[in-house]
């Protein structure tokens, strides 16, 4: 784990198709081909009909990576007969970079910027979002999806709110739009409560969502688990560092147990910082903090030979 | 962290010298300059007069910086005049050979006994412990140091009991005896607890040593801390796989509640396994089973390019 000598971002674009097998993997197979890159997990499903590829890389890499897979996305995508659940405004939907090891954000950022620049090159709107937002109220995915594809692709031209920070003020005919920008590394960290009560999986998510009294960094809904004994909450926690994740484990508990209500099990998707384990290990274990524990301290720190 | 085609050893000789520098010094550079080894940690002290150095490599690496310092250690340490709190038998104390990654117990057997081999060529005389001990007492470094130093000097040709397992019959004229085998990797996890009466300390060591009806990997022992406002249960750990830290975290903080005594804080001395880490994240954050976090669910797994 000694790798000080190298930048890495992740990026975790999002594309408009989770049916068609072959287009999926022709669009993977753009980043698998670049240089400097890893793919971590590509998951696609066809209620969504959208992928989502996790990879990382060099700054170079993953920046190479998106511009090859953005244009085989706009080459194979028509968003004229996309159906699709999750609300998205484009082939390209969403593209974020993730500083992940000896990188800023602002870097991140300037990548960011270029990708845009070249979406809108490719006669592609981009919105930046997150750390990139030009428009404050852009920080939030949410407000850029306002009325989905199938209404932005309307308002984009007649609504001055709506106009993209890069780009033509029109839709590409196949492509629709885009929506880039550096963001924080994100976990999602499900919590999963033993009642088939879902009101309830809603209530305590509420009660630790940022909106409403919760953690400044989290956002959280209830659902049902089909085939389980059990509802869910799930969790993004864009901060880890400021809301570890025994603050969102412990929270939930103590809500829970408002309804006399236990977890009983958890989920991680996709993958976290190592920081991320170290901080909740080091809480529960007690861990005096002079000797909080380290990358150092960990046997595979001296594994390169 | 993907270093699949490299085996690695942890090794951690102690040495009878720790109270003068250059003598500490001159051995820890023998094992500085041989190749494909890394220095983890060094620590010595005057009251237990000893030198314990932890680092890692290839098993050629560590076979040859053992042999190195070992040698080293013959030459400048005088067994006749040392004296210190620990146990000791000999200059080149105890030569412990630990499986890292990619390695098996079986193999680290295997380089303890061709280092036992050469130290009896060396005319120093070798007791075989833990994994590789022949004689099954001799598991535990305990019933090999009976006596200590000047004891089994006198009583290793007189007591058949106390031959050695390599090498002659007699001790070296300054090097004493030396003890060396393959082991599993061994966890410091001390536990502080809020009382200034030690014999709560002790009284909670003995419920889960390993000796007293307590856990069956744990050795325990409790002692004051200098200068503090509490007292510490120390612990060794030699099987975190089986015996996991929070299962000894849990069942100290059990046997304290009985004397109404809360744990304060916690240390971890050298180096652990992210298993280890990775262990007890997956109990306080209740994953569940199939999706255990694992080594490639953690960024810094995809950091080499």
């Amino acid at each position: 784990m000694v790798h000080e000598k190298h930048q890495i971002v992740e990026s975790v674009p999002n594309y408009s198709e989770g049916t068609d097998d072959t287009t999926v993997d022709r669009i993977v197979s753009e980043i698998e081909n670049t240089k400097k890159t890893k793919i971590v997990d590509v998951q696609y499903d066809s209620d969504y009909n959208r992928a989502v590829i996790t990879f990382v890389g060099t700054p170079k890499g993953v920046f190479q990576a998106n511009k090859a897979a953005a244009l085989k996305a706009i080459e194979l995508i028509d968003m004229n007969t996309h159906q699709g659940q999750h609300p998205r405004i484009g082939a390209v939907d969403v593209v974020p970079f993730v500083p992940a090891k000896n990188i800023t954000i602002k870097e991140c950022n300037e990548l960011a910027i270029k990708f845009g620049e070249f979406m809108a090159e490719q006669k592609v709107p981009v919105y930046l979002y997150e750390k990139s937002a030009k428009i404050q109220k852009r920080n939030d995915i949410d407000n850029i999806r306002i009325g989905d594809y199938e209404g932005l692709k309307k308002t984009i031209e007649s609504n001055p709110e709506h106009a993209p920070d890069l780009g033509p003020s029109r839709f590409h005919p196949t492509a629709g739009a885009t929506i880039t920008g550096a963001r924080d590394p994100l976990i999602s960290f499900n919590i999963n409560l033993g009642t088939t009560n879902v009101k309830i999986a809603k209530n305590v998510a509420k009660t630790i969502h940022l909106r409403s009294g919760g953690l400044v960094n989290i956002k959280a809904m209830g659902t049902e688990l089909e085939g389980r004994d059990c509802v869910q909450v799930g969790i993004s926690n864009i901060n880890y560092k400021k809301t570890p994740l025994y603050r969102q484990m412990e929270l939930v508990r103590i809500e829970a147990a408002k309804y006399g209500v236990p977890i009983v099990g958890t989920e991680l998707i996709g993958i976290l910082p190592l920081e991320a384990v170290l901080n909740s290990f080091d809480y529960y274990l007690q861990l005096e903090s002079p000797k909080k524990l380290k990358e150092e301290h960990l046997l595979e720190h001296y594994f390169d030979f």
